[in-house]
């Protein structure tokens, strides 16, 4: 429950996503603390909130730099003053050109690799237009997506490669995301450790071949909370951790409370011999996101909670339509539904899945003690 | 396939969102032809585009008046130029002010209800007012949401409190969801007559009882490409037909071919051990939404086809973070894979669910005989 005074919802027009400014500050502080008690810098992966005050709130906290998942975000943040930026999804030849032009425009872009034909396009390019991108190569430490396993031959092949070519070797970095499979300290602290080594040695390999790795980059919000160890990495990357969410809950590394980001939704109608009352938040403002559903805990589309915040345990939106969402009580059916949420009346939903249901929304609410603000975000690539 | 040249996406930024366009005037055909053939008004649901060329096409067609899912449409369609617009989500009290906006603009802006609680509060607003809203009660005829079921004894208490109140009783309607489990051609027509049969009871009570009816109005894409007869029926509502999708296919009631919306999307890199690609089309461009996950045919996030359009059967995006998808192909491991998608190709993914992927892009693609136009479309509230 947040000690702000919910009243200033009473007359926003819903759907809304509504930040709860004071547990994102916390939530902030609490990763950077969690960093710094590492002596690592702290690079914010901004793609879960794609707003420019939160992106403020991250880098005041101590944050260095950004993590970007577009181009979009990458033009935007660097028109906001912020200069060191990482670009962190495989580069491809044509969207070279715009990286180019941010750098031109004193954008310190970074670019990452996992191909030596990707490495060769950006050395091309690069001989080319007489610049030398920065380029990190991408590191596989858990199989779940892309990158260049730490032991692969590949790993030189491309550092060469870039080196020969032309370009900047920043150095390595990896994203062990299949740590959101996961839900105990024990494996989640393993699974740091696997992540950090995996990227450490990939490091030295490249620096017992005489390449240059300044960086070593690791980082989710699971490992980076979980890790007991960081020897030898140099900065770590996280982003859903600012709002936090019900997948992060059920993973273990956050509470219902620390959640930030809740969908306001109105009441607006029943089912009564069903048990339930229908929202005016579907999937288009929660996101179709089911990521609780294989987890420990399947809250539906999300956690009601009353206006205030307090979670109303039990009670989930259990379906959802485009705009009509399907709440009802776990277990036996609720025949007091009309009097308990009756007609226009306001609830907050808890989503599943932060990133994917702020992006439904062209703006957030935030909610401090002086009461609402309105924070755009950005939308679309 | 389609005969457009498809050249034209070459120079796209990825991911984008490509409408094929005479695949689109082909579906409105079909779907306006299909619902003239019973004699009947077509009012198409906006929701799927929210795009204003779309909904042109759809009126030039043969469509009367539209149907919103948020005041927001509402608002941008009035603006554009359409009076008769039915907001088809249940109207709470707390919206009727925005309502009576755009009524007192000339939009004759139609509101639903389906209990004596939001009757009351809307007549109660109207004779505050003086503005005699037009309402139409919704009725239940599949279980799947909302409505009043057409039996019921608060069908007549809720017209009467309209009628009483000052309201305007324009008719009542309802909508089938549940035919989006459906899969053959038998359990399709026997819902559409469900629906149709619920509808006109509902009327046929409140005739029954003095009070005035004159629309029945019935819908779903599933529905309505399926019905038998439409007696009695004044207008069919329809909207995801307009585009298509995997879920409709896997229903029945479309082809791969019809499927007007796909996500253009860029090879980004490959795993060649597992027989991947990975593209720059992730669940922020595909959406989260997994709808032929419990159908027929699972097609994970997508369907993947040629740039020119053309389905690659067997490979689909399987998996997919924010900004990267997965592409591998059923059953044995492609060894073929980087040859097959090299860095740097494009694709086309035909999306499971045309409403939710279309809400993820801030503009469509408009690819027809003279090539690329942008339409924009809109989000949020």
């Amino acid at each position: 429950m947040t000690n702000l005074d919910s009243s200033y919802l009473a007359e926003l027009d819903t759907p809304a996503a509504v930040i709860d400014v004071s547990r994102m500050h916390r939530n902030i502080e609490r990763m950077q603390r969690c960093v710094d008690g590492f002596g690592v810098r702290f690079r914010p992966h901004v793609k879960t909130s794609k707003c420019t005050p939160v992106v403020r709130a991250q880098l005041a906290a101590g944050g260095r730099g950004i993590t970007v998942s577009t181009l979009k975000e990458a033009a935007q943040f660097h028109a906001d003053g912020i200069d060191d930026i990482l670009y962190a999804v495989g580069i491809v030849p044509t969207k070279l050109p715009q990286v180019w032009a941010l750098r031109r425009r004193g954008c310190d872009l970074k670019v990452i690799t996992d191909s030596v034909a990707s490495a060769s396009a950006i050395a091309e390019f690069g001989r080319a237009q007489g610049e030398a991108f920065e380029v990190w190569i991408e590191i596989d430490t858990d199989g779940h997506r892309s990158g260049i396993e730490p032991e692969s031959g590949a790993l030189l092949e491309v550092a060469r490669m870039l080196r020969d070519g032309g370009a900047r070797l920043g150095g390595v970095m990896t994203h062990a995301g299949s740590s959101y499979d996961l839900d105990t300290p024990g494996e989640l602290a393993a699974m740091a450790e696997q992540e950090r080594a995996g990227c450490v040695l990939a490091a030295e390999r490249l620096r017992a071949d005489g390449l240059p790795c300044p960086v070593v980059s690791v980082g989710s919000t699971p490992t980076a909370l979980s890790a007991g160890c960081l020897d030898r990495v140099t900065e770590v990357r996280a982003g859903v951790y600012v709002f936090f969410d019900l997948v992060m809950h059920n993973i273990g590394v956050c509470t219902l409370d620390d959640i930030a980001l809740s969908v306001l939704t109105t009441v607006i109608g029943h089912q009564v011999d069903k048990g339930w009352a229908i929202v005016d938040a579907g999937w288009m403002a929660m996101s179709r996101d089911r990521g609780t559903e294989k987890q420990k805990r399947d809250f539906g589309y999300g956690q009601v909670c009353s206006v205030d915040g307090t979670p109303l345990l039990g009670y989930a939106l259990r379906g959802a339509n485009q705009e009509h969402g399907i709440v009802w009580r776990e277990g036996e059916r609720d025949a007091d539904i009309v009097a308990r949420f009756p007609l226009g009346s306001r609830l907050r939903i808890l989503p599943n899945h932060a990133c994917a249901t702020g992006a439904q929304f062209p703006e957030y609410h935030a909610l401090d003690g002086h009461g609402l603000t309105r924070w755009s975000r950005l939308h679309g690539w």
